[in-house]
């Protein structure tokens, strides 16, 4: 199998044989992290971040340079060519001169696909609009395939905001191509999963909606938090009320299997609590390792470069 | 010819010679920029950018990492020191015991050349004020020559805001350097190159203000358009009637000499308008190019590391 | 000896022999800082700048990338994770994912330390709150031992700012750690160093209070002037009353011995006036020189690649 010159756009995009490629790829990284190489040497990526994201931007910058390569771009959202008006067409004809792949962050969604199309490098999409985020997916899906050896028939608790939270549409979408995966979902009712996405996945997996952490938190292998921004609320009133139903502490994880896991895209503010961190299930940290890893295996997935 | 320990301040203060000289390295880099190269490798550039230019950095950035060289350095206006107080003149004592050449970009007229005469090390002027910009001038010089084998003799036509435009300045004067070079001025009164610089090289070029751009639009070889920002226009509804002559389309081409190329410093906002994109005529992508093989000459050329 | 692995948080966590050892260390790094050197090579630094600092983070850049060794970070007070409300120690526990070794500079007091806390890799404080800075104390120390070939028995004066400015007060410990040494302290009544300070650093160097600069210039070996800033004082006629008494010219060193220095840990604003800078006697910018070498022999120590 091949990814070289592939863009790394959607999660969509891929079949799970590539998927698996992927996964494997990083499996191989791992020495690499560790002790550095020269795989990349003279490579140079591009990160154009129209929108914030530090940990994002430091863990492909990590993944460059543990691999050789160089990174030049930019991060302040007011960055000067565009604050003249410059459109993201132009953009990319531009810094395409200047490096070997492009990594895209934009406020707007199919920003990171629009990018792709003027391109003559490949494109990945480090978040682009609310709904897509393949390298996050990629990582969590690497996370439980390295924590329980296999994703097929895993039971996936997501909690919390699963309407607007980027990272979560793109880790569905990725779920779907496994067999026997079993995901519930547990939000406030305005932060539900969207019909239509509901709809196009409910046919290749098993969904449960409506329930409580409490209620399923036995059942599960994994329970993978997300952040539930109080601004989302017309009424803070109603934010007070439903808050604690979607935070977790090391007493919630009393009824959990003994090997379950809790996964977060991180950052964290307080839907963890801090007592949880020295359980056996944390697994927020090391999702970092595991996606420096997975974003060291698509750059070279896509420079052809796969040791 | 040497130009180890040279000073890249001005256009001016270099005759054809040396000119010339800096594009024939140019053309020395094109395979170093795509397979890279360890020729500057240990040596640290510091871009002293006291405003803001994506661009022009980016350009600098790469031209060193493909020479196996770093970069540190700054690009916030607000940068700490100097928010702080501190002259532009300490700041050059501190940052070259951590540099090999410096690159400064200011807001002030002469704030690189007094730079220079402050650093022990190599001080390259990536704009300065609204009057010197040398290394755009010697890329607008190397596209001309790549693309029609030589300067001389090449009928140029200037477009836009030919007072305030930075690139503008330099480029009239490297273009002075070069004998039997036509140059045709289109732009709003308010924007007319000044007297001085008129004065200065009408004697050495041979200038025709104050036609239309479709008037002499199939008489020249180089199309070379600027950006026109509004704000220099006291009353709006004088821009409004004048704006549409200094836009560049199809249309306009089609009357154009089958070799003509249009050429642009970028960023564009509307001035040239997309459909010219795909074109025989554009090479406003290329001239980025261009500018990281003109930026890497200069680099092993000032550090007298030239392969 | 061996540093590897060791916290640099504080100046009083280290022996005199173990702050020797860092100064020998250094005198090993001036040929590599001026040849580059692949010591580091495949080795990331992070540089954590919750609070901005220009100097300071280019100096470590500049270290970490003649050793060879990357760098990866951010500088922004706004940078995004933080934003969000993410925690340092999160932060912390993400960042050492991608990186060998963290600097941090914080606003608040003990944020490096508890930095250190969490980090499973070595934390170097680059600066928190108003009381350490200890690497700049380092280089100050090893500027005077370069210059006069020992610390012991240097009679050193410091004017200025002695109760806000960061740097004094790691200083005034690391100097307690020779013998012998002397300390005058010349500033106005509301700057003067705290009695905390001075009572435990009392016992163990001797410290004249309350005269001034001039009538004590032609006793000391180091004349070490710092920054004080108008807004320190509440009544602005105080300020004017008194800021003459702590400024430096040419004319107040024809007092001088003939071997003193003057030192400053910069930026200066007016409190140097700029003809002292050809005086025999500013050593000012060649203690960021020294401070190079001292940064580079820290990340070796604390890496464990001492050559």
């Amino acid at each position: 199998m091949n990814l070289q010159g592939r863009n790394i756009i959607s999660i969509r995009d891929f079949t799970r044989a590539e998927l698996d490629f992927m996964l494997s790829t990083a499996d191989k990284m791992e020495n690499l992290a560790k002790r550095g190489s020269d795989i990349l040497k003279a490579k140079i990526m591009a990160t154009l971040f129209f929108e914030p994201s530090t940990r994002t931007k430091l863990s492909f910058e990590t993944a460059m340079y543990r691999l050789g390569g160089m990174n030049i771009g930019f991060s302040e959202p007011g960055v000067a060519s565009i604050q003249k008006g410059e459109n993201l067409s132009d953009t990319v004809r531009v810094v395409e001169n200047y490096s070997d792949v492009l990594v895209i962050r934009h406020p707007m969604e199919g920003a990171s696909r629009l990018a792709s199309e003027f391109a003559n490098i490949p494109v990945i999409n480090a978040g682009s609009g609310s709904e897509e985020h393949p390298t996050q997916a990629i990582l969590d899906i690497y996370t439980m395939k390295r924590e329980f050896g296999s994703v097929d028939g895993l039971k996936v608790a997501m909690i919390g905001d699963l309407r607007y939270g980027r990272t979560v549409h793109s880790l569905t979408y990725a779920l779907s191509l496994y067999s026997g995966v079993k995901l519930y979902l547990v939000s406030p009712d305005i932060l539900k999963m969207r019909n239509e996405v509901l709809d196009d996945i409910g046919r290749m997996i098993d969904i449960e909606e409506g329930r409580q952490l409490k209620e399923i938190i036995n059942k599960v292998d994994v329970i993978y938090m997300t952040r539930i921004q109080k601004e989302r609320f017309a009424d803070p009133a109603e934010y007070e009320s439903v808050k604690g139903s979607y935070r977790l502490s090391k007493t919630d994880l009393e009824e959990a299997r003994k090997d379950a896991i809790v996964m977060h895209p991180l950052p964290r503010i307080d839907e963890i609590d801090a007592n949880v961190d020295s359980t056996i299930h944390a697994r927020y940290f090391k999702q970092v390792w595991y996606g420096l890893l997975v974003r060291m295996g698509l750059l070279t997935l896509v420079l052809g470069s796969v040791p």
